[in-house]
């Protein structure tokens, strides 16, 4: 499994990637699910859940291709717009997953993988998108300001209720982290470390990244607080009486 | 789809269960899903989760057996301990399943069903089972003091940070309150009103019940009082320094 958020802001655009893939629980490895593209008129950031050899060769892929020969640019870069960007990454998705199930639909869903895609192109607004499987795709809007992938159901709660599109990154910041720390509570195949990325609206130039390891002091810090102060803030609620 | 809890308290058991059931999203309904019987040596409550025809089967042949055609008393209740009736509902359930899917193990899923399983039988103490579609079942115990069925995973972080065995009957209910708040607001499938009932260790006799409608006052407090005390948690944690 995996755990991939990323939202969407007034300042720009916060992504976090866990890094554990797994085949079967007793098969476990660590790999980077966030990959960043960027030149002067374009950035683009990408996370990734699903099969690791799908996404791994879409990756490469989305590297590789250049619109000549002679091109020093990735196409990926050459579009005029994030929608174009995101048919882009949708179609290289679905050829990837086509390719390596010629079975059909049936064979596919063993292949399958979704991804966030998110940035901005020169002229334009900062935008995220979820790819799907079948490379046709959905974006963020202002009702629903932040997308999940992989095991998004733990950590949905606490995005629902605490977050707002208006906040700075260092708040944004902490409730990924809240988000992330209940789904690594209860899912074993999602885990440490953890790739955090920004991108600062109209900047066109990749933000900060920080990779938080299991030893990283502000986790453990918000970790531990969190009990503590979730407790407190169960108790200010009034009791049932029975 | 459906929510059930059950908490394995010092105190004794509660339990509570959602009421939505559906066939598609257009198509939905309110069934109860907690069912206790009692007599003067045993009290069984039992949740539900899962195909309704399956499960409303199952109770019914749980309230028509009798160990004798003259017995007033269903067989469900004389036994002598909380495992055998465990393997009693455990053998009608799997029952009910084989008979609605003689296609075998594939037709089986779609009327699959689980159950949680809780009381106390005269002479033993109160215990709390997850029983599984295929009759055999698990048993809450101290380091796992709650059991799930249906829609676990949104309402599961809270529970795991704030759930204490040692905490009375009315902070556990505002606990399972919150867990179902979260779900609710995630899942359509899962729905109020909500059935609650208490089991007072070695009462052997049904404690109270309560049905939490959408207008229920303490179920309005706790819902929108938890969005500002969560928000206040948050706030009480320190910020992520860029």
């Amino acid at each position: 499994m995996t755990y991939c958020v990323a939202l969407r802001m007034e300042r720009g655009l916060v992504f976090m990637s866990d890094t554990r893939t797994n085949a079967g629980v007793d098969n476990i490895s660590s790999y980077r699910k966030m990959f960043t593209w960027s030149d002067a008129d374009a950035v683009v950031t990408i996370l990734t859940a699903g099969n690791l050899a799908t996404t791994q060769a879409v990756v490469s892929l989305l590297d590789e291709r250049r619109q000549a020969g002679d091109d020093r640019r990735p196409a990926l870069l050459a579009h005029a717009s994030m929608f174009q960007v995101a048919r882009h990454v949708g179609a290289v998705l679905r050829e990837v997953i086509a390719a390596s199930a010629p079975g059909g639909a049936g064979a596919e869903a063993a292949f399958s993988a979704n991804l966030i895609l998110g940035g901005q192109v020169r002229g334009g607004a900062p935008r995220l998108f979820l790819v799907y499987p079948e490379g046709n795709f959905i974006e963020a809007g202002e009702d629903t300001p932040f997308l999940q992938i992989g095991e998004t159901k733990y950590g949905r709660p606490i995005l629902l209720r605490a977050f707002d599109a208006g906040m700075g990154f260092e708040a944004a910041v902490k409730l990924l982290l809240l988000s992330f720390d209940s789904t690594i509570k209860a899912n074993l195949s999602v885990g440490l470390p953890l790739d955090l990325a920004f991108y600062e609206r109209d900047s066109l130039t990749p933000g900060p990244t920080r990779r938080i390891a299991a030893d990283d002091p502000y986790f453990a810090a918000v970790s531990e607080g969190w009990g503590k102060a979730l407790r407190s803030a169960v108790d200010s609620l009034p009791d049932f009486v029975l």
